[in-house]
């Protein structure tokens, strides 16, 4: 926990990382946001032969969806609803009162249709699955956007709102499986070329309460959670920067996703967690750019 | 109203944009974000000069630094709050219930610390005011953020989720309104050489209710506001893609700013509706940029 709170106090000293007096929830500056930009940019010149169609969807999504999606199943604790104010001007009235009160004002919020999103590709299966069937071969798309979770922390790593690059495949089940395999070879030579520590293993996902110690179990089990884990708060327990997933036909029966024989799709998708991999940098060769490794630096920016 | 719905399914029509089933809720193509992000690279160089300090914010901010900025007072149809639950075992037996019943569920949400975020430069004034008083001649900040605002509306330039782009001057009133006076002559060369057709004029905010009303034409009176206005929906009724704001000393005040001299510090910004602007250029220039002027393509892509 000391070694938590220090690494962010380096990182709000050096300026990269701004307090706004919310644990997880920071500013960036222009140094950040430059080597995030240059990730991405890696990001995509590593997955650049497959032709993905690249989709970028805003930081919500449709509550419908949402719903239907299973996340409030297994995550309810993670979930952000946007809610808003419908009143009058005798609502509005009150809705003032309490907040000079320093009263709760919440009451007055009505629940939206919009919900942030908890993960980049949640918004894309019900847009896939309204195109009709999968073309031969299926599809492959990229997908950013900030995510939101409820997890308040003072481990920089471990952010409110946050930015995911995902590549999603959508197809058979060998497709899937054989898109989850390259991308485990691919992101161990990203990580690689970024000089960072790295080690990759099966994971679960946070399920919630007491079934959800069972279903995590389980995914483990299957093998259907990889990640590639890099230290960045603490050396004996380091930290998910990619995650290789295999969601069997889960989404694909959600949402009628079938493939073009009319069999059920198989979906898989590699997460990047930037904000994750930003901050292993820093941590590893330092809170200054201009002093990381020549080789790095030409990685990075060419 | 024909014509915006028109409009919007071309954009579908076109895969430019991508239809969630949230009116004012879009996914973006590749196309799309590749002229975001050429627009915001232009946005740069126009205002290289200036030497204005990067910072990014996530999509939210702090919610007590919300309810202190006076949002709710002018805007609070606007505004977005994020409920999470709380709950353990059996309040999550609760909401699964609500849920396959189809019955409201909102009731187990409680407010977070976060609000989506309104405007750009809202987080920024909470964290220039913490590092004390402005250095002589004042700071310039440049930012860039997806903004929530809950208007649902037909109209594809008026979106709930969309990025604003903000350069914002902080210190004496003749700084920053030199500052905008600057930006309201770069602004018109901005848009010029984009070649789309534009007009600017004094405006006002969209202030709530039977109060709002006089703060509208008061703020009018006062010409605190210009906007750039380009017609993207309809020509009778111009959209707004840049906007020019003087805000007096509120912001000053209301965070305890203050400028070298111990004077409470006033503000300006620019504004750039990131969206609106590309929209623009869909609209006046066609869906294939590929056929845009030759003239146009060097300005954005080189």
């Amino acid at each position: 926990m000391d070694a938590q709170v220090s690494f962010l106090d380096q990182l709000f000293d050096a300026g990269l990382l701004i307090d706004t007096g919310v644990p997880g929830l920071y500013g960036r500056s222009g140094a950040f946001e430059d080597v995030i930009d240059r990730f991405d940019a890696l990001i995509t010149s590593f997955g650049r032969q497959d032709g993905a169609e690249v989709v970028r969807f805003p930081p919500g999504m449709n509550r419908a969806h949402f719903e239907r999606s299973g996340y409030l199943k297994s995550f309810p604790q993670l979930a952000g609803t946007v809610h808003c104010f419908c009143g009058d001007d005798a609502g509005h009235a009150d809705l003032l009162q309490c907040l000079s009160e320093g009263k709760d004002w919440s009451a007055r919020q009505e629940m939206s249709d919009v919900v942030l999103t908890p993960a980049a590709c949640y918004p894309l299966y019900p847009m896939a699955a309204k195109r009709g069937a999968l073309p031969a071969n299926g599809r492959l798309f990229d997908l950013l956007s900030y995510c939101f979770r409820h997890e308040p922390s003072q481990d920089p790593a471990r952010m409110q709102m946050f930015r995911m690059r995902e590549y999603v495949r959508m197809g058979t089940r060998d497709e899937v499986l054989a898109f989850r395999e390259a991308w485990l070879q691919r992101g161990r030579e990203l990580i690689g070329v970024l000089e960072l520590p790295f080690e990759v293993d099966v994971a679960n996902d946070p399920f919630f309460g007491r079934a959800g110690r069972m279903m995590a179990s389980s995914q483990r089990d299957q093998g259907l959670k990889f990640e590639l884990l890099v230290p960045v708060n603490s050396a004996v327990k380091p930290t998910a920067c990619l995650s290789f997933n295999y969601h069997q036909d889960h989404f694909g029966q959600t949402w009628g996703l079938t493939t073009a024989s009319g069999e059920t799709a198989h979906t898989a998708c590699v997460g990047f967690g930037m904000e994750r991999v930003a901050l292993a940098l820093f941590r590893h060769h330092g809170v200054d750019v201009e002093a990381w490794p020549r080789s790095l630096r030409r990685v990075l920016w060419g």
